[in-house]
């Protein structure tokens, strides 16, 4: 079976430019000169032909950061790896990365099957795991490297929850001299949860219960603090470090000032901290219970920030940190006490979209939309030149992207597994026409193709800035 | 005609893979899967194939900063367009951008003509032109539109050298005005030259003459004292920026500062910043003047800031700064006077060589190097994807690296036409194996292929860097 | 005659603490404890006695920076040397330093015996002079040494108005060698005058030609970067550095930077940067040029920026620059074109006062206030302890300060001899009770005591930050 | 009981100047021109006359942090309060502020009570408490409130000593909270002990145990990230910060930072981190573990930027944190294992000698040395005026030095109560000759006048940096 998309603009983090790919099974197997012999024939001679005229030839985009059905409180995010997977692709994400989270008292690698259970057989594109280490000790450190054998070289821990995922700097400081070792990374949650729980304590304590009081209780020096931390015990060990989900102004600061010095730091944001406020957390009638996450959102100020930490490269990429859980009955465990309610906002099928309007806005070039949403997750984890990239002998996952066509998000319309949207009633310049995950069509004019189980694990290899 | 080039492994600033690359004519037709049934059929097809196996196919050279028969004092640089082309193209360089000097009181356009008389019909490889602007009024603003319409859309100007191309900041504000009007981009020579020839004056006059005074009368405080000016104006006018030849810690501090906040901001150094020091100035029989240039060689120590630099990417491009004086008779005019040494050190041969023992040591990774030394200034200077990529569609500008081969620098093997060599006995690891020029040979098997008026003038688009 | 001063709160840099002062002649005699025997004793003994019971006891003001009768384009500064140290006195300022003018082509020794042609015999308080050096060469860098003689070392040079005070990089750093090898100090107008004045030009050919456009083409980028610049290049030369009149925070950003090196820069603001903004530049009916001075007014976001640097002692002093010029045709002289309207804003009388505001505002400390107002001052340019001290041995110039009284300026009350006050109608908490000025007293009672001709120039020693 | 001290140059922060001192009873009562009449009569009125000539005439030296008598892992540093402040005495330091101890489970005031115990009717000189809050909780933080009544308005808080002394980050955000309400001030011993304890577990159990290790697990990374997450706890809760015992560049580029945005953040140094470095730590024979204290001794390149920091005054204070161990029986617990080394180096008797080596060396002004031990810490800790300069009214806690006398430390000849000195051998320039404490002599040719007893508990004020 073979594939042509031609007409298209193929673009790259280091431009874009027209080109005709030819797709042999599940792989790309040439990127032509539209104007070439070569490309002239291919027009005969292929099965199939997709017409990219006018649109955007994307490398399908990588989430890496997702929660499908976590466990959170006697509770569960509600997207099972099957429908959030469909909704990835929906939105042009043909790679997700999840968290396999480790409860305390059990292996890494039994918490490894227990991810492999759920995710096996049920995705409609590829993914991979990260670990999440809860219970350091010198069996955990000691899977690692069995983890890493697995295709898991990616270590998240948590400065954050006590009681729950929370290391202490002492933990934190073995697992990274394993990561250094064993050349693998770990993926840090940068927020000072000690001194959060003392804050959100005195919150309750006074009365102060609403959902804003997530974010007031969260303020961005305790982030900023937390990621200088991690950034100064990766110094002490040498290990490379990855901040997860940054919000704040002072964290970015951080990371730039670390980054300056040529330390392995890097950093990703979310959308939500892009687009949306601590405003929307203030929204009356509970409505503030929708947008609470960890780190929470900040004020308005730190957008400029992140926008422009990603044109400097001091954010390199951008993932969801999807984590859906249903305003009804899930959110409003926290009415009354906003300690209470599932930490989370959905948005996997949304990233490419979103950051598609710092695109028409000015905000990021077209190369750079590529780049922080596909080739560098890619990079980052492992998975270059296999993904991230439309390039001969990489796989078929492929996003023809329509830059002019409109859209508005909905919880009527969206096809995540959740009763709300964060985005509610945003209008969209630009969608996704047709996606290929391994040269099968997943979505194409309007309808979803794939099917569940297409997706495959991705074994991960070492991090290509490890190298 | 059809070439393909088989079994290497094609390199990008995004990574490296295996890949097999078609090329029509003057240009990349396809880059293809080396597994897959096109590329085998290829095989057969083509007119030609290079065996790259155990090679790098790397997008070729491009030197951005040369200056070919540029005028200095009542003499000349010795290469000419022919010569300085044809040892580009030995080192895999197959681009240059070379400097048209305005002479005060003459028109940019007939500069232009001056140059492009020097230029058209001799070159080996394909080249460019920035325009030094020495005579800054009412006038030469204006031209600054035809030039651009002309191909030529960066602007060059001194900080130093008062009297000959120095312009005072009101001269470079109203220029960097015009710039951020049309697109165009202002390249800046930071030094504090009128400082300079203060402790110059007060060097000589008490005699202190020797070549190793034009370092010590050129602190580092003064280029970083410039380069933080020329942000200052740049930042003023909101204009972008271009640093040549940054060679100290401290111009560098003042970039990466910049960068940090975003400001369209960007500098190249060059390889003897990397590879050379004070120490060499210092060298008894007037040897130093060798490695007279302006700046300076700096301190030993500055050379590791500049390698994290490079990798930071607060320096993005590598360029040669290739102004070649003969010791004898051209540097040994500043005898007893070393102002009166042409400024100047020939490099353009040895760039990719140079930069490829960083990658031997670990300075840099191989995708970095064909970033900083193809991928960036290609995109710095509007020739992507033109050039500056291994990519369907682009000119066929090939070099067949081979990256285990061993030779040793000197002044009796080089190819410029020089009489001596900065790196005289450096034994080098790595060699270009096949140099291809718009699908042209140039360098196969030890010889040179090329001939003069094959390489074809560039008009450049707008730097990718400000769309 | 002995004067002793009961009951008051001796105030100084390092504290306040009830004392009493004798004074014998000219000279502090002693400061005893009001609870001593001896200050007992004193009570009978004293020829005089100032009872200061719920007042504070300051030592004199010392404004470090006064033009009197400074000739500005065909016109004069409208304070003489009699006027402006009495309406000094008022305010409780008991010590200037006012500029001494080089014209160009003219000697440094000849500037000096000009000003105290126009001073001596004049002041009604004590007076030094700085050095304006307009014109650098062998004969005015070989005179520097003269005037140390003669009690005058600083020298001020202008980055800013090319072709009448303006002196090159060049000219800066060979005054700043001789300053390093004399022990004396250069002070700074640091604005890239050069920039400027194209700005300028630009603004008057397109018609800007209103008071506000004096700020808007002195950005404050262009401050910052001459402040930088002129830091630079008192490191390269190892010379110490004094500001003068600095407005922006980015200027103040390039002088806490260099003092966080230990490197010996220092700055000094004034009380117009502190209270008053473009704003005020903006007013109708060419009530904007009562404003114009330079550096000019700026944004009003710069303001808390300077009192935090009075705080951080990144600013060390606060001066007037008192430069006065009438509304009434001298100001007008400027009417359809702000580069002709005189520079300068009137303050000698006010700056004790309104320092005070920022100690009822809670912006500095009542120790503070006399450390930059008086203490510093005196340090810094070589009267230490002589003046800025309330002890023994010290000159009684003395202020008894009423901090509760209440007061408001204006022009119809105020005692400096020009139409108008940058501060009409601002209503001020604190007023002088008494002024001594070594033991005689010149401000009592409302009323003017002095003599012109009291006061005497002051032979400066070394700067004790040099020490 | 009057004493005059005549001929003296008398210092303090702002200078130093000529000034005859009369004393009567515990103050002084005034300081007189010598010149004066006042003086002149003086010269026969006075019961006791100390001549001064050619001596300085100097604020008692405070040094804010010692442990007299200190409990730690069964055994107690040797020094009483009585052999302690003698020892003190000698080496013209006429105040202490020494640390009060909670043990887990016991109250502030009780400790206090425990303190009170050891110190009172047994000390040469005044002393004063901080205290040590190792149990935060409600009764504790509720207790703040009586200690400040009870005169210890500063509680010092461990990042390190996990089990011990250690905080959480949540405690000392409570406790700052406290100090923010109360106007206290909390002090900071800044290490990440639970790093820390990690990396010294890993070196025993590799077999690295001797004294040198107790630095190479204790990098000063960790010491620059506690003193960074301090700060940052403090900004949050708008509290004062004192870092005690500074020792490294890291922590130092942390409080000169957040002083430079103007947040109310103070550090000490100690005078083994100016002159003792790691190599010491390596003695052989054990040696090193005389000079093991926490934070240890570091490379030698920290002490020029300590020496800078206390220039540019991001380091306000010198103490010792004397806490003497003898080599002998308590250093030897740790033979095998430098973990079990108790903690301290003894240095109260040489503050002052060894920072007016300083003053010879040129690395501080005269001024600065007694800003630096009396002035700053009498101001920082609620004791001036009352100590800390020489004033009237003042307590007459005077040194007279003698600039020129030399004298060699050694253990043979000081007069703390330990084995051996860490600087043995060291020579020094200058040397006390007279001390008086609240008048009474205490020190005075080569012999001691002091008693236990005479020293009296100093009931604190607020810091003069927090009004």
């Amino acid at each position: 079976m073979s594939t042509v998309i031609r007409g298209g603009l193929v673009v790259s983090p280091a431009g874009a430019a027209a080109a005709d790919v030819l797709v042999e099974g599940e792989r790309i197997a040439a990127v032509a000169d539209p104007g070439s012999a070569l490309a002239q024939a291919w027009a005969t001679a292929a099965d199939r032909t997709i017409d990219a005229t006018g649109k955007y030839v994307l490398p399908g985009g990588i989430d890496a950061h997702t929660h499908m059905e976590m466990p959170f409180g006697g509770t569960h995010s509600v997207d099972t790896f099957a429908t959030g997977t469909a909704a990835a692709a929906w939105g042009g994400t043909t790679t997700i990365i999840d968290f396999a989270v480790q409860v305390k008292g059990t292996s890494l690698l039994s918490t490894l099957d227990k991810w492999h259970a759920k995710a096996d057989g049920n995705c409609a594109i590829d993914y991979g795991f990260h670990m999440i280490v809860s219970d350091v000790n010198d069996e955990s450190l000691k899977e690692m490297e069995a983890c890493i054998g697995a295709g898991v070289n990616t270590f998240k821990m948590f400065m954050a929850y006590p009681g729950v995922f929370y290391s202490t700097d002492g933990e934190i400081l073995r697992a990274m001299q394993r990561a250094r070792e064993t050349g693998s990374m770990v993926m840090m949650h940068a927020e000072n949860g000690i001194a959060i729980d003392q804050l959100v304590a005195q919150a309750l304590a006074s009365g102060r219960t609403d959902p804003v009081h997530h974010s007031l209780t969260r303020p961005p020096e305790l982030e900023g603090e937390a990621t200088s931390r991690a950034i100064q015990l990766a110094k002490v060990t040498g290990a490379p470090l990855y901040i997860v989900h940054l919000s704040a102004s002072q964290a970015l600061a951080a990371v730039a000032a670390a980054r300056d010095t040529g330390q392995n730091v890097y950093a990703e944001t979310c959308p939500q901290y892009l687009y949306l406020s601590i405003e929307d957390m203030a929204k009356p009638d509970f409505e503030g219970a929708k947008y609470v996450a960890s780190p929470p959102l900040r004020e308005k100020s730190h957008q400029g920030d992140l926008w422009r930490g990603l044109r400097t490269n001091d954010l390199s990429v951008v993932s969801t940190d999807h984590c859906p859980f249903c305003f009804k009955d899930q959110k409003e465990l926290g009415r009354g006490d906003f300690s209470k309610i599932p930490n989370g906002i959905p948005g996997v099928e949304h990233r490419m979209d979103l950051l598609h309007q710092g695109v028409v806005g000015g905000e990021l070039s077209l190369s750079r939309w590529v780049e922080v949403a596909s080739a560098t997750p890619a990079r980052m984890f492992g998975l270059y030149p296999r993904k991230g990239v439309i390039a001969a002998g990489s796989d078929a996952d492929i996003v023809v992207y329509d830059p002019t066509a409109k859209q508005r998000i909905s919880a009527a319309t969206h096809h995540m597994n959740v009763d709300y949207s964060a985005y509610e009633g945003m209008e969209i310049t630009g969608q996704v026409s047709t996606v290929l995950s391994r040269g099968e069509i997943v979505i194409d004019g309007g309808e979803f193709h794939g099917k569940a189980g297409h997706g495959k694990f991705l074994s991960r290899d070492r991090s290509q800035y490890l190298i």
